[in-house]
């Protein structure tokens, strides 16, 4: 007899925080059963979290590779975890678990302007390393809308993306090397800082978005660039998702490469102008908004309005100056408030081929129809990145199973339509299955053997992207 | 008794010929020992290469898929090629293997303007991408030196950069999704079509630059980017390594980004002088070529010139138009060609941080004197990836030794600068235990880990990246 579950871990207990203390100072450890229960959640709906067994605030690399080495001895589950923004139930804690949280080891080590690089602990908050870049004239593009909360270490786990992303791409793209706690505690150090470097596997990609599953990144080499004119933008209103599919098609196929292509749909207009009052035209089926961060864009958006008009737009308005600029982007940023305001809300994320943009827009407005569901879509049009935005008042259980399935009905679209059910949000546990799907059994077999390569005991965040 | 030697590999025989045959038309089989021979190499120098038993020429993913078959049930070896253009013996064939050719799979499957994307067979010609691409106002950046011969599955196998890699990054950035044949046959999708997508592991990014160490690329779905106008060059002449590091650090610094940014050393430019009489001055310690492919370079391109000037430069011209530009770049390509006149060549491919070139520079010639050879130096600039050129004589035993032992002594010095061993030629067996010392223990077991969860029998292109 012992204490293990059928999965061969050990139940929580005492002699797990006393080696955590072992190696700890007092301040980094939280055992009290109930201040450890405020970390079993990140921001997904509908998602189940266990109950940690404690909680590490990590300050240092030794630290972590502690927590790992004890976690290995005992085959107690590690889930880390950053501020805890994330959409999919990636960072919930499982059962018994140790919630390592990165969030202490904020510190950004160096910017360097030759290399155009950043090096940086994982908590450092995405907004502030944009503020420490820009004291160089440099950027660090990859924007969620969490920008201002989240940290880059969960950004490196999940892939995050934003919305420039569709000029200067994701996360992903800007991460050169990392340092990875490996499962049994060694240090792995992956990737570079020069440009370019082909040196072996590139395992510092098969970390990001891996969601805590392969190992613990405390330390990231990122590449800046240079920051970009203020952009200049452009909003166009249609009457019709095939007119709006049609514009994006056409500005993509003309060769313009926007800073910024986004969509809202009717539903979410009416939201924001009830919100807001932003006497957005209360008749729209899509308004489109595109940037350009050119030295001089202002003839090239003239051309994209041309375009936008051309597909069927009724009414374009470009903004005289950043001023301007930033007034219509406020439209945007009201859009998750304003249908979070007409009840509970499930966020999807299925990015689909940009030439199918329109079809996902009518299938998603079917789907709607067919589960009585409202749904509200923003959309990073330029990527293909949908994020239909299923709204239910979680008190009625009915309701709930409706919007359920209707979140589904999204991720099955998308596969249909060629996308994948998630562009940037990452797959957690609220995904998983759906992942299996999207993947097929090769996809799903060549998973697990990475997954076994790296942690052969199962304990880095358990249950997470792939079935155990 | 059986038939295996030390590795556990069957030796080559005629079981081996006839289960191939099996699947495969007669055309794609070649079982004549001496035509197998002429597969043996790609175009590293002194690298080993042993003899293939048969070489298939796949035209199918069926077929790739049976020889797979057969070599797994069989335990033989099997080395994948494209047009065996690599730097690194990468392709090079060992004892009894099989040597598994793309180039016959060489169709376009698809070039998709709104979606952007080109879906491609291994086989198909890097310039002959190109050229399909720019029917659709379309270009595939990624553009090595053998643009004309290599093909797509060898620069994802390798991980290939190029002159334009500098703004446009190289092959990895480009490859959004891959059809992979696994070790047993299986067929495996990664990735997507989609801009964005982060559902699962980056199985993708493995693939890239493992040089069919996990698996045998037979499509890739490919990312392509609007065609940018013409690019106009800048020419500028420098007295020293340490002038020409500071204008290259003064121009990033400054946050323009060149299309190109391409650096000759003093022994590189008096070469291309004796093979052309391109008239370039014979007291140049380094020529800097910069290019813009911005709409209206000019007056970016007045101030790149005269931070050149600032750093030392003794000229600085620029091009007029297009076809100046032109005639400036042939004397970078007439540099190979030039330094391989004065003997036989090793080219080195180290990157470093940018910042560090002109130390690289310097250390680079401390190696040449130190070992009585010629080191001409070319080198993608703006990335910091250098690629010093070691002449020799082979028919002199120390000579050739001298070179070798300065070839070493380069990576030595770019590990020690922060570098890589390789930007972008790959490791192939030229640098493998190079690469296990750039990679240090931890990193070398990681290696190993996901070539066993791959390759479990060890049959895919033995001892090429990793050992055994």
């Amino acid at each position: 007899m012992d204490d293990r579950d059928d999965a061969g871990h050990r139940e929580p207990g005492a002699d797990l925080i006393a080696e955590l203390r072992a190696g700890l100072p007092d301040r980094a450890l939280v055992a009290d059963p109930d201040v450890a229960a405020s970390y079993a959640h990140d921001q997904a709906s509908l998602c189940a979290a266990g109950r940690p067994a404690a909680v590490v605030l990590a300050e240092s690399v030794e630290q972590v590779q502690h927590v790992m080495r004890v976690a290995s001895r005992l085959r107690v589950p590690v889930v880390p975890q950053g501020a805890r923004t994330g959409l999919s139930g990636g960072a919930n804690a499982v059962d018994g678990c140790i919630v390592l949280s990165l969030v202490r080891m904020d510190r950004i080590v160096e910017i360097d302007p030759v290399d155009r690089v950043a090096v940086v602990e994982p908590g450092v908050v995405n907004a502030d390393l944009s503020k420490a870049a820009a004291a160089f004239g440099l950027t660090y593009p990859p924007d969620p809308s969490s920008w201002e909360t989240c940290t880059i270490g969960g950004n490196i786990g999940t892939g995050a993306g934003g919305l420039c992303c569709v000029k200067y791409g994701v996360t992903a793209e800007y991460v050169l090397g990392l340092d990875v706690v490996l499962a049994d505690g060694e240090l792995l150090r992956t990737g570079r800082r020069t440009a370019k470097g082909v040196a072996g596997y590139d395992l510092t990609r098969l970390f990001v978005g891996a969601e805590g599953t392969l190992g613990v990144v405390v330390r990231a080499v990122l590449a800046l660039r240079p920051t970009p004119p203020p952009a200049l933008v452009l909003a166009a209103q249609f009457g019709s998702t095939a007119e709006v599919g049609r514009a994006v098609a056409d500005i993509t196929a003309a060769g313009h490469t926007p800073s910024l292509m986004e969509l809202m749909d009717g539903t979410t207009v009416r939201a924001v102008n009830a919100l807001a009052n932003m006497g957005l035209p209360e008749h729209t089926e899509a308004l489109l908004l595109i940037a350009l961060d050119t030295p001089d864009p202002r003839a090239e958006l003239a051309a994209i309005g041309e375009l936008c008009t051309a597909a069927g737009a009724f009414e374009v308005l470009a903004a005289d100056d950043a001023e301007e600029s930033a007034m219509f982007l406020t439209a945007r940023r009201l859009a998750l408030p304003a249908l979070e305001r007409l009840g509970s809300s499930m966020i999807d994320d299925v990015a689909v081929p940009r030439s199918r943009l329109a079809a996902m827009l009518d299938g998603v407005a079917g789907i709607a129809a067919a589960h009585d569901t409202v749904i509200g879509m923003c959309a990073h049009a330029g990527d293909g990145n949908t994020h239909p935005i299923v709204i239910f008042d979680a008190a009625d259980a009915a309701a709930t199973e409706r919007a359920r399935a209707a979140f589904d009905a999204i991720m099955e679209l998308g596969l249909e339509l060629g996308g994948t059910i998630t562009g940037e949000h990452g797959v957690g546990s609220l995904k998983r299955d759906w992942l299996a799907r999207e993947l097929g059994p090769v996809g799903v077999r060549a998973h697990q053997a990475v997954k076994a390569a790296f942690d052969p005991l199962g304990i880095l965040n358990p249950g997470k992207v792939v079935a155990p």
